[in-house]
């Protein structure tokens, strides 16, 4: 537990990919994916090792603001801090930072997206353990995942020279950000062993990241200072609702750190997914080291007959499988989805569909 | 109407091929299948044009009754009988042709199974009407329905030669009852025209049907006797009790219709299953000429992208298929099963499963 380590959590995003659990009014982050905890329950949990709970921010919608408090009981409202507007990760981020930096002007702060999936606690620990240890020395980290499997719905990093050994992680210089790959450049980058997933964790000195803030986005970095000034002022509401709207929506990948020459990664190799699909919950349950034929159900009581691959996100209720390969059945109280695995990418066409049916209750 | 029409309802049969619908406890002609009547009101409902309210008797297991009453208000209690134990088809069919010989020695009685699904309703009164007539000359006579497709789940019936037209169809001499076929078999049986399906549907003067028992099951015919001369006295239960425990347990095709050379078929072209698995309602209820790519849905909202095939009945949820070909969906409040279509006769081996686990509810 470090005492100048701050964590920001951003909780965004609408998730219609998975869709029947995820509605509008009830993002991702807000459920209990793959459960019993809710995501954003999930993620402070996970960080009870490595933060002081008084240290932890959580920077979401306005919409949003009950629902985090009722599930984050040990949080102050203060520490749930609302955007006037979306904004990206950029401003949400860079904000955590300036936040702390005027409270620490030697504060560390990690960022935590409410959204992601992650197994193996310790390992994950020991990776922001030894992220902390390479921020302190000036770098923008990144904790980068092992790859398990050629996944083309992620970024990754293509990781460069040693930089030194932190509770037994050999951190690295990042060489560059890359997009999302084919299938092929995915398989290639997984072979080489040189790529990590991009898994939009970092963790870095406040000072620092407002350092390269002034160099690569000067207008946000003014602004975010502006806001920080008044923070804990009578005055934040009003210079946050005065000011937001102006920030621009950029990510923080792409603002900062896609052009600042002190990022580095530590390559980590705990479970995870930002459940981007049904598929990525499915396939990081399962793990890599499974039998693929297997079948998985979470929260389901499963009976199949000749039936194999499948993943089943349940309510309770008995599902039974017969003579099927490759499903993905997810059962929420009002929709049923079912779906072939390889095809979760296109929930979203379902739920196209049923916008323009006008479906209101169901979106 | 005819007033020397009675009608048999036999309502018998677990139907674990319909799981999770039927239970044990619910057996198919109980359940609202295809809906929304259920499959016994739906056989009262369907005979109305063609026999008076109170000529209608229905024979089922004890525990049934109630629910019988409940759903069929419309019957005097008289009407539904209790087997005292399950025995087949033929003690129970012709238990309700002893009873109207007794009340009318001219009577005409048919058979119409509870769980069996009829369309086309016009066309099964017109083949009732045509099996009365023919029945009048003395033949026992099935209505055989034409097949619109190869199914080795039925047994068949091959036709003979003409033996007159009664309401616009041409009867014919039963030449034989064939068991379930093979597949190529019952192709063959398709592709020449000269076979219908044995749909257990059958119309006969009671006294001929009698007569027949007499020669092929004598001692069935005493028991019955005995029991019918006690039906409308005191002594109804307790002669019911003492003698039906001591009937064969047999069909009425195996003891009598495969022996008597006064068997005759009224060909019949109404929409009839007998719903012995999730397909047959789903082929049934889709038509022969339908697309055979489109999708059904009972008692469901369906969407979909990219699915072809498939059949779904459900319990008002919306369901979504998204990259999924010929599958069945049946939907129940407490289990959900997804089954191959061409593999539902083996939801028995899920229900066997249930079994060994020791599940009670679900059964």
């Amino acid at each position: 537990m470090t005492e100048q380590f701050f964590a920001v959590i951003p909780a965004g995003g609408s998730g219609t990919r998975l869709w029947p659990v995820s509605r509008a009014n009830r993002p991702k982050f807000l459920l209990p994916l793959p459960g019993p905890r809710t995501m954003i329950q999930a993620t402070v949990d996970r960080l009870a090792g490595v933060v002081r709970p008084e240290n932890i921010l959580v920077i979401t919608g306005a919409s949003h603001v009950d629902e985090i408090q009722r599930q984050l009981p040990s949080l102050d409202a203060e520490q749930i801090i609302a955007e006037p507007l979306p904004r990206g990760s950029g401003p949400a981020i860079g904000l955590g930072a300036a936040i702390a930096l005027a409270r620490d002007p030697d504060a560390i702060v990690g960022s935590f997206a409410a959204d992601h999936v992650v197994t193996e606690n310790d390992r994950f620990e020991q990776a922001v353990r030894s992220a902390i240890e390479i921020a302190r020395r000036g770098y923008l980290v990144t904790i980068g995942i092992r790859p398990s499997y050629p996944e083309t719905g992620y970024g990754y990093i293509h990781s460069g020279a040693e930089i030194g050994t932190q509770h037994g992680i050999d951190a690295r210089e990042v060489d560059r950000f890359k997009e999302k790959p084919d299938i092929e450049t995915a398989e290639r980058y997984v072979a080489s062993g040189e790529y990590l997933w991009n898994a939009s964790m970092f963790v870095w000195k406040a000072g620092v990241l407002m350092e390269e803030m002034r160099r690569y986005l000067p207008d946000l970095a003014d602004a975010l200072e502006r806001i920080a000034r008044d923070w804990d002022t009578p005055r934040r509401e009003a210079t946050l609702s005065a000011i937001w709207p102006t920030v621009p929506d950029i990510t923080i990948d792409h603002g900062i750190l896609e052009h600042s020459t002190r990022v580095a990664v530590v390559p980590a190799s705990f479970g995870w997914t930002d459940l981007g699909d049904w598929n990525g919950l499915g396939a990081m349950s399962a793990g890599c080291d499974d039998d693929p034929d297997e079948n998985l159900a979470i929260n389901a009581e499963l009976i199949v007959h000749d039936s194999r691959g499948s993943f089943i996100f349940g309510q309770g209720r008995l599902v039974a499988l017969l003579g099927l390969e490759n499903v993905v059945v997810i059962d929420t109280d009002d929709a049923l989805l079912i779906c072939d695995r390889s095809r979760t990418q296109e929930v979203k066409q379902i739920v196209e569909q049923l916008r323009a049916r006008g479906s209101t209750t169901l979106l």
